[in-house]
């Protein structure tokens, strides 16, 4: 195996995870991630038609491992699917970390995925596994370097999900390609991360994380969760942190320009933690003094010593 | 295993399809269904992340396989997935179609699945697969009946996509988690089918099929493509040959009570051809004279006899 980016992965990966897989009777086990484990005619792979969560490895369990399991529980019931017993679901992650941790004490992040399960076979229900995974050089770098990000547009006006549930707003869902491609489309053209606009020029997310913003020393805000974004379960944790740190929590839309004009702008998520914007489209955004004290209030590091 | 739809699936899913497999070194072999054979970090299953085709069987291959190979080839190019040799997809279908023939001689449909590959074995290159599936008594009966169908929005302005190609229009990727829940949110509703509309009001398409309407006596119409909706094979070959009918084909954007006055409604796609809208959101639609020539126009039959 090679640790080379390939040419369409937009993160090099480290070496191979561990995966747990979870058996209806016998309950989860480690299984050979050279093995395949799903059918041809598995929902997730023919249609996308699952739900996932990935998580940040932290002692021996998953971070805010409850709030995943929630999450995940919202985002099985918008695809009408049914989840194996949640206590099942929360061995199955710890399985996989075990498993990870016997092998390595590099950090960790843990995916979660949940499917609808062979179309073909629906006697054998719904498909559950756990990869624990090495958290990527790059990620771990850009908690100091952070990331320069080109706008796309999302192609929704921020308002419209809200009122289509059929759009899936809000969960977060294996079918995952359109963010991908927003995400290559970013990479080709030299950007590291991709920022989702609505239709109607609103902020929305990143590609796979959460935006939030000092619109000014004080407070500290992010995207209201009725434009159908991810409900981030790491600027829930901010949010309900921020005043440690003399700050002001809020949600509101925003455009742009006055996204370039705050005081300090992050992109947020389970495995990356909180990753400083340098710059939209081009344009520097203004560093911020708080980037070391969120990193921690977060309790991810970013010190040169734990990258390799 | 039961011939019953589950609470899940929208259309109830006839015995056991017929999978062939492509191996890279020995080109396509038949497997058997039940045996596994994608891995967990496999992009189809984690991300959605690849492109698809279906295709309706005839004689010994796929009906337009030429211009399906083709479509794939624009989703996959859009996903920078590259794909296996042409002719080898080619032989994978076929191999998939003769393994169906040797088992039924009931009418039969033909998946075509290429994805990315495992996300961590990048050296083992893209997925793919073909499953030769039976078609569903619900599908051959609504040739006859027609189907009642709910308008759901799409979220996307017909203008966005065009703009964005990271949106994926025109695409037909794995990522069918919005589709499959439109269908099933309409089907919760009592309807057989969705009719997607744009945010700004425009007709798009079917969940998993295409609109096509005559506005009067004389002319075809369908939606431009340059709205993001799945370039239809189906409704190209309807065009091609509609002056067979005396009809002039043509392309245009439409608001649904234009839609509702229309002489003739219907949903085509490879499988399912040619299905009268008999009413949209419960108001009746004009039932046209035309189905049963647009029906055999297509080398689909709608007589009794076919349905079980």
């Amino acid at each position: 195996m090679s640790s080379n980016p390939s040419t369409t992965s937009v993160i090099p990966a480290p070496p191979e995870p561990v995966l747990a897989v979870l058996d209806p009777v016998t309950g989860p086990r480690l299984a050979a991630l050279e093995t395949p484990i799903l059918r041809a005619d598995e929902a997730a792979a023919t249609r996308g038609d699952g739900a996932f969560e990935s998580m940040h490895v932290r002692g021996q369990s998953a971070w805010l491992l409850e709030a995943h399991l929630k999450r995940l529980a919202h985002s099985a019931a918008a695809l009408s699917l049914t989840l194996p017993p949640r206590d099942a679901l929360e061995q199955l992650v710890l399985t996989a970390i075990e498993g990870w941790q016997e092998r390595s004490d590099a950090e960790a992040g843990v995916k979660l995925v949940c499917a609808r399960g062979p179309e073909y076979a629906p006697e054998l229900g719904p498909t559950a596994y756990a990869l624990a995974f090495g958290v990527s050089d790059t990620l771990i770098r850009r908690r100091r370097t952070g990331v320069a990000v080109a706008s796309l547009s999302f192609g929704y006006p921020a308002a419209e999900r809200a009122q289509a549930p059929w759009l899936l707003g809000g969960c977060k869902t294996l079918s995952y390609a359109g963010n991908m491609t927003a995400l290559r489309h970013a990479t080709a053209a030299g950007f590291d991360d991709a920022l989702l606009i609505s239709a109607d020029g609103y902020v929305l997310e990143g590609a796979t994380s959460t935006v939030v913003w000092t619109p000014n020393p004080g407070v500290l805000c992010t995207v209201p969760i009725d434009t159908g974004i991810l409900p981030s379960i790491t600027a829930e944790y901010l949010f309900e942190h921020a005043p440690e740190l003399g700050l002001k929590p809020f949600r509101q839309l925003i455009r742009l320009p006055e996204l370039l004009a705050a005081d300090g702008v992050w992109l947020c998520s389970s495995v990356r933690g909180i990753i400083e914007v340098t710059s939209i489209d081009g344009c520097p955004t203004r560093r911020s003094p708080l980037t070391p004290r969120l990193t921690a209030l977060l309790g991810f590091q970013r010190n040169a010593a734990q990258c390799v």
